[in-house]
């Protein structure tokens, strides 16, 4: 089963669009795990089985476990993620971007040591620092490509004299991903939520590829318009996928020990409100 | 001691443009250490020991170490860098690239947790990916600018039609560093010696900024040409500096158990080639 099989399985198997980010920051852990650098995996876990039926993919955020020296508690977290939600793929965000030879290395930090599913990718270094990923049959590859943060116009916003029809960067790369790059259909997207004419210029450009769209919830990006922009579908069938992800609102919903219900709360509030605008 | 100075300072005191790269494949391992990824730490270690007055920084890759689950090996490798070759700064080479809350955990990773003197960065996310390093005082940043790998080219040479003067891509990212990015003169950039051409033409619009060159050595390009293009100097004193990177052509000078031998005698030829060209 290839990622793209597992994430419309998941989508379908628990009617979620939600992506859960799992940002561990041990400053704002609730409870009885507050600073406590050695609780990530639990506190982490803790989410995962509040929120298992409710997502179709997770995000762990690799350097916050880079860190606080917590790589065996990624470790055991995703292989938990594997036990206790076999149905919901792990998307490694990691943004790693190298030369083919290190990008190999990446590769197999990223699939075989720690089983992640999926991985995401910056392309400023072009093809061949994508490639050995692709190179991972049935693994998924989200390229970065017009991100949430104020800083994404520097260089993505820019326009490009050289290509045909002048496109923005970002519409570049699109193209790329969509086109000559994605040589197995293994490669995504991912668009910040907080632009969502900028999400809809991407979904004309690639139309079947899955959109991984962060920015939602403490990002401040609009659930509803982040769906309407990204997502395509034919009758109940889903043709251009979107994951959109929510960390922080759904983590930290509660300071106190309640954190998991809250959290499941939250995770079904946000994915109720993108389910509700899959018809609009 | 700012980054910059302990560069500088051992460029001198080694009388070195050459950055020994620490990219350990357990694969190409000499003589008793083949295979053997518990020993990444040792084998490094001697080369470090090898070499350590004829450098100017050493650079580990983290990709090697992390494909090994070798972290531990890595902070204990710096350790020692730092205990065993004082004077020489060392460039984490991570490329990472993220936004700001996740920027300062890769920061805390790089500089608090690894204690690397500076650190290689993606500058495709923009500005504020960048400056949670810059509130690291004295700590260096390279900005990949233009890159030695082929697909180098599918963005970076790219020319943008947005920019005053329409730059390519990896002009624009050099004048940023060069200029508004460079808030308190932390800033380099990575240019491939693969493209002498292109290094003169960083050097122009970066006068000043340390240029960090990988791709000498087993990546094929020409030392001399590479320092005639980057190097700037006024009298004995370096104004625009190189940091020349050579990393397979010095690990695995020699499949024997004279390796470390090997690996010096490599790094002084390259250091020899290297300083001749500065008169060129």
């Amino acid at each position: 089963m290839t990622f793209i099989d597992q994430l419309q399985a998941a989508t379908r198997a628990n009617t979620s669009l939600l992506c859960v980010g799992l940002d561990p920051d041990p400053a704002k852990f609730p409870g009885r795990f507050r600073n406590d650098a050695s609780r990530i995996h639990d506190f982490c876990a803790a989410i995962v089985d509040a929120t298992a039926d409710l997502a179709c993919a997770f995000k762990p955020q690799i350097a916050y476990f880079a860190a606080h020296r917590a790589e065996d508690q990624l470790e055991r977290l995703i292989a938990h993620i594997h036990r206790s939600a076999p149905q919901v793929p792990v998307i490694l965000d990691a943004k790693r971007g190298d030369i083919g030879s290190t990008a190999e290395q990446y590769a197999i930090e990223a699939f075989e040591r720690y089983g992640a599913d999926a991985v995401t990718l910056s392309p400023f270094m072009g093809f061949d620092s994508v490639q050995p990923y692709l190179k991972h049959h049935g693994k998924g590859a989200f390229l970065l490509c017009r991100t949430s943060n104020p800083g994404g116009d520097d260089l993505q916003a820019q326009r490009l004299a050289s290509i045909d029809g002048q496109p923005l960067v970002y519409e570049h790369v699109a193209r790329l991903a969509q086109g000559p790059w994605n040589l197995n259909g293994q490669l995504g997207l991912v668009v910040g939520a907080t632009y969502p004419n900028e999400i809809e210029r991407v979904r004309a450009l690639a139309p079947t590829l899955p959109l991984l769209i962060p920015g939602v919830g403490a990002q401040g990006g609009d659930a509803a318009a982040t769906v309407r922009a990204g997502l395509r579908m034919q009758g109940d069938t889903i043709t251009g996928p979107v994951v959109v992800n929510s960390s922080r609102a759904i983590l930290y919903a509660s300071a106190g020990d309640d954190f998991a219900a809250a959290a499941r709360a939250a995770a079904e509030r946000t994915r109720a409100e993108l389910h509700a605008a899959r018809s609009l």
